[in-house]
């Protein structure tokens, strides 16, 4: 299986100029998955709930479309972010397209500073959806501190975990080995770079986006500030086998009955 | 707050000296919360549950009367491996002790690889024990690769965890990093080095024992090949504090309803 991500340099508000740029560093690159970030077509930096209305979509709207384009091109399937409208609500999105549509979406559980002014926390399950024999989950950027997010998507049977970000710190990248390395699954993790100074804020994203194997090693490592794009083969079917020894199973191993959720 | 940890070449089966080995390390220390490695007294590689059997301790047992007789030299609390013994099962345990006696005993919940054939698996609650105003939490060795251990201390309102390990593998004091950093908890990982070549076994112990703080600072980080003792002092009322910015707090963010404990 061939899995990979494209590093992004999104420019806010400029859909357009955003799927120009991901189709152009697509546009030779065959793989079964490919992660793009968190919202890749809109930027991030919202100023007020209406600016990030005013880019929300459904999902018959023209960024999952484009995903179905691009999708007929990579030979396999893709996910990427959006600003999704429901009603009168928006959420952090994620989708997983193919070239026949929307297989399936994903709402950030887990919203990060200023995201609480203006979206709505996820309110769907977890979910690993088979795509030619292989399970693949979604998670969003800050969801990768709450390591319930990746165990959930683990114990659903999630081989591959597709985690678009929009990192401006520097400590996911490491603690992604963690995730992969106690729920034996990989994981691409898809960054942008580039900088957005509006209203209060002015974050610079931190690139390094990266592909983790079920082990922990990293399988590709993105530079920090340039648009990047990059795909490995894996062997998928590591995720499916738990053992990591003659006596341990990851998974079979935890005492639930000890563990809190509360 | 002044934590810290003795990295100890233990002999195995030789419980005078390794109890002589830490009494050296620590003759000069004050702290108020040391860690001493799993089963520090015995070592490690046992060949059958007999020989374990053999070796293990009850609570009025030589190795917590010696972890006793420590805590009136250093002048606080300290944590050390051992073997447990309760009727006809043993566990591998670590005592929370004071100058006065035992404050707590855990019993290490995640076995690994032959543990199993000698150990009765962990049968008491994690629990975090209030000490002069500070919650300490206890877990052992490979309890670090199941996140559900720390978060439940963490849940418990444990401030710092006392983590003792004889390591074999180099995953963990990067991890330890993830589990501070997700709980917002100080840790402190104490480590062995040395060889025991034992029946089927060859371990090699890789020292590197870590103090890792609540925002996954590494504080201190031993050397991976030779006996050593450090403390530090910590600010530990922020591990109280779970917020990491104005609108996110890392406990109260869970979305429990999503989770599965499964």
């Amino acid at each position: 299986m061939i899995i990979g991500y494209a590093q992004t340099a999104t420019r806010f508000g400029e859909k357009e100029f955003n799927f120009n740029q991901a189709a152009e560093l697509l546009k030779d690159v065959k793989a079964d998955l490919i992660v793009l970030p968190e919202l890749f077509a809109t930027g991030y930096t919202f100023v007020s709930r209406e600016e990030a209305a005013g880019l929300a979509e459904e999902l018959d709207g023209p960024t999952l479309l484009f995903l179905k384009g691009l999708a007929q091109k990579t030979g396999g399937v893709l996910t990427g972010g959006f600003v999704e409208k429901e009603g009168t609500k928006i959420y952090n999105s994620q989708a997983l397209v193919s070239e026949r549509g929307v297989i399936g979406v994903y709402r950030k559980l887990h919203l990060f500073n200023r995201e609480k002014l203006w979206f709505t926390p996820g309110n769907l399950p977890l979910k690993a959806y088979r795509v030619k024999g292989v399970k693949i989950g979604m998670m969003i950027c800050f969801d990768w501190i709450f390591p319930e997010t990746a165990r959930t998507l683990a114990l659903l049977g999630a081989d591959v975990i597709a985690h678009g970000t929009n990192l401006v710190l520097p400590y996911c990248q490491k603690a992604m080995v963690t995730r992969c390395l106690e729920n034996r699954v990989f994981a691409v993790t898809a960054n942008r770079i580039g900088r957005e100074k509006r209203g209060g804020d002015d974050f610079t994203f931190t690139g390094a986006s990266q592909i983790t194997a079920f082990n922990g090693e990293v399988l590709s490592s993105a530079p920090e500030n340039r648009v990047f794009i990059d795909t490995v083969e894996i062997e998928v079917e590591k995720a499916g086998d738990k053992r990591i020894n003659e006596f341990n199973d990851l998974l079979a191993d935890r005492r639930k009955k000890y563990y809190f959720n509360t």
